[in-house]
């Protein structure tokens, strides 16, 4: 099952920190790209790519001003849509329905103000907890239950850098040879 | 179980947003408090009691400028430090141990650089997944691990507004006058 994520609404000043969260969290719990709506960020979408230069594997970013012929366009193509919302059907009955189906997935991550077309096209409205926290742990606890915590034996090829799970301290293989500054 | 947050090194400026997610997701996750340190925030502290004062239930949010002596309180009053960093044991394998304890847990989010006593002091260091991403998502997922998923089935008590999950569009029970500006 492939999985995209979609960040709607993205303003460039006040969200890079957050939308940087988002697409860093969808690439580690194995969505293979986030598609950027709202305000154009090169910068962002640049330090996105630097990290999977830096930490491996293939997930992608791209931008795409209008998010409604994007949604319609996935559907078309046979995809499902899910928006992450604390309004909807709670997670834990929501993902044993949406796992049953090996359609590409599209994750919708809402910004400040969801217009309500993005409910309705939704295929499932989907809430993680039914109280106010983040679009990042939403998508977080999300992406691990969709994927059964399998994200957790994912293997990121190609990067210069990688962890070695250690008790005490911190210990990192360099696959290559990259300035220790920017890590 | 007693669940407590301690966010480390918190700017003001830089990381308003993210600590105010990290106390939400600590919220909603079902831990009962969360203790800033780093820059004091009047603001950030006031917002999450505006959310509880809202949404109900009793977590609280203090302020520790040394978060040193904390943990060794901590420690010294019979509880359990977990430390979440990139780099440590893989969360997969360390919750069924962290699980076994019945003791009360503090859970140590790091800003950008945490000092190495953190890493020494914690009983475990706890990584979710090998990957960078973000200690809102972090912090999520390994709550819901820690508590099974029995976060979905907590109740907020008192608070003046209820999702009640739906499908489609959104549905919100009001359980005293409030102004409608602020949900």
């Amino acid at each position: 099952m492939n999985i995209s994520v979609l960040r709607l609404d993205h303003r460039r000043r006040r969200d890079a920190r957050i939308t940087t969260h988002v697409c860093l969290t969808a690439r580690a719990f194995g969505a293979s790209e986030v598609i950027l709506s709202g305000e154009r960020d090169k910068k962002l979408m640049e330090n996105v790519e630097d990290v999977r230069e830096r930490w491996g594997g293939s997930f992608k970013i791209s931008y795409q001003k209008n998010w409604d012929n994007f949604i319609e366009e996935w559907q078309k193509n046979g995809g499902e849509v899910i928006h992450l919302t604390m309004y909807g059907t709670p997670v834990q009955e929501a993902v044993p329905q949406i796992q049953k189906s090996s359609k590409d997935k599209l994750v919708v991550v809402g910004g400040s103000r969801v217009p309500t077309p993005v409910y309705k096209a939704a295929d499932w409205n989907v809430s993680v907890t039914t109280q106010p926290h983040s679009e990042v742990s939403s998508l977080g606890v999300f992406l691990h239950m969709l994927m059964d915590g399998k994200e957790f034996e994912l293997e990121f090829e190609g990067g210069k850098l990688e962890v070695v799970p250690s008790a005490e301290g911190k210990q990192i293989i360099t696959h290559e040879e990259f300035d220790d500054q920017k890590l």
